[in-house]
C-alpha cells in the first residue's frame, strides 16, 4: 500500500504543533509583562474546547462561512471576561488572537518532515486557514510544498469535501495520498474516502495530566510514536 | 512603499521558468529515442500561443470550469497531427502534456527566490493549477512558501478575481501583496488593485530570435534584470 502513497497531509493543531504548551508559555510571559495571574492552561483548554461548536455553526448553516481566525476570535470575545481580560486594547485582543500564527512544532515535527519531503509531498490539511497556517510555518520554520486548508473548500474537517479537494488539487486519486493526524475520526474520515491513514501519538496533547491514548484500529495503515518515527516507518 | 510589502507572488511560465528552452530540450530528447525530426522549438511556440484562447474559453463560458493541465491537452490533441505525432500512445501523449510539470527555472530563480523567502512570503500566483506548480517545484527545486493558483479561484488571470484571492488567503491587504511578472499586463491587473508590481525582465522568454523588450512604465514599483537582483532591490 506504502508503495503508491505520493503525498501525505497533516493535520496540525495537536499533530504538528503544541497548542497548548505554546499558549501556556506565551501566556506565561504575558501574565509577567502586564502583572496578570491568568490560568493560561485553563485558558488554553477553554478556547480549544470552543473550537468544535464553533466549527459546527458553519456545518449547520447557523454561520456562513467563517474562517478559524474569525472562529477564534468569536470564542476569545467569550472568554476575555471570564478571565478578567476584558480590557484588553483592541491590538492586544488581535494580537493575542494570532497566537495561533506563532504554536510552536511539537520537538520532532521539523526533522520529520524534513525527511519525509525528500520522498513525498508534504502539505498541511488543516481547519486552520491559510494565512494562519503559512504564518506559523514561516515562524517554526515547518518546510510545507504547499498548504492546503478546509477554507480552500469553505468545509471543516470531518467533512468529506476537504479531504476530496486534497487530492484534487494535488492531481492525485485519494488512494494516493495519506492523512497523518493524532486524532483517529479525522484519520477515519480519510480512509473512509480511501485515502491512506496514519496515526502519530501525541499523548501530551491535552497535557501531563490528561495523556491521551489512542488504542490501535483497524483504520490506521501505519501508527508512529513521532514525526520521526513515521519518516523511518514511511521508508523516508 | 516596499516597506509595507509583506507577500510576493509570482508568475510563473516565462517569468520562473523557462518554458521554451525547457520544451525544447526534452523534445530534442524525444526527437533521438523516438527517431523523429520535430521542431520543437515551433511546437513549443504553437502550444504556448493556443494558450490565452483556451483560456478565453473559460473566461467567455463557452467552457465551464477547465483546469490548465486539461486546456493544454486540449492544445496538444490539436498539434500532434499538425507534427506527425498522432500516433503516439495515450501514456506517451500524458507524459508530453505533463512537459509543464517539468519545465526548468531560469538560471538565477531558486538562488533569488532563497534570498527573497528569508524576508517575505513567497508564493506561485500563476494559470498553472496547483499540482502542475506543485509537481515543478518538487523537481526544480522552487522553494515556494505555498502554491496560489487561479484554480483556487476558479480563474484565470488577468481576472480580478485571481489577485483578490491571494491577498485573501494571505490575510493581507492587496496593498502588501506584490505582484511579480515579466509580463507587462499581469502587473498592471495587479497594480490597478493596489497591488506592488515589479517587472522582472526574460528577454529570451520567445527564444534568441524574438528578444522581448519591455518598456518602463508608471506601473512599475521595481525593475529588476533577475531574481537576484530582484532580491537585492527589494532589500532581501
Amino acid at each position: 500500500m506504502e508503495e503508491a502513497i505520493r503525498a501525505l497531509t497533516f493535520d496540525v493543531f495537536g499533530t504538528v504543533v503544541d497548542w497548548r504548551g505554546s499558549i501556556i508559555r506565551e501566556g506565561d510571559e504575558f501574565n509577567r509583562s502586564h502583572g496578570t495571574s491568568v490560568d493560561w492552561a485553563a485558558f488554553a483548554d477553554a478556547w480549544r474546547g470552543k473550537y468544535r461548536p464553533s466549527m459546527e455553526k458553519v456545518r449547520t448553516g447557523e454561520l456562513v462561512w467563517t474562517n478559524l481566525d474569525a472562529l477564534h476570535r468569536m470564542s476569545l470575545n467569550e472568554l476575555l471576561p471570564e478571565y478578567g481580560l476584558e480590557n484588553l486594547t483592541e491590538a492586544e485582543k488581535q494580537h493575542l488572537n494570532r497566537i495561533w500564527h506563532r504554536l510552536a512544532p511539537w520537538p520532532d515535527a521539523i526533522a520529520g518532515l524534513e525527511r519525509l519531503k525528500r520522498r513525498y509531498i508534504i502539505a498541511t490539511l488543516s481547519n486552520g486557514n491559510v494565512a494562519l497556517l503559512l504564518n506559523m510555518a514561516k515562524q517554526a520554520g515547518l518546510p510545507w510544498d504547499t498548504i492546503l486548508s478546509g477554507e480552500l473548500a469553505r468545509h471543516y474537517k470531518r467533512d468529506r469535501e476537504v479531504y476530496v479537494m486534497a487530492a484534487d488539487l494535488l492531481g492525485l486519486p485519494l488512494t494516493q495520498v495519506m492523512m497523518v493526524a493524532a486524532h483517529p475520526d479525522d484519520l477515519q474520515a480519510a480512509k473512509n474516502l480511501g485515502m491512506g491513514a496514519a496515526l502519530v501519538r501525541r499523548p501530551l496533547e491535552w497535557g501531563p495530566d490528561k495523556l491521551v491514548q489512542v488504542e490501535a484500529h483497524a483504520a490506521f495503515d501505519v501508527v508512529a510514536d513521532d514525526f520521526v518515527d513515521l519518516a523511518a516507518k514511511l521508508g523516508a
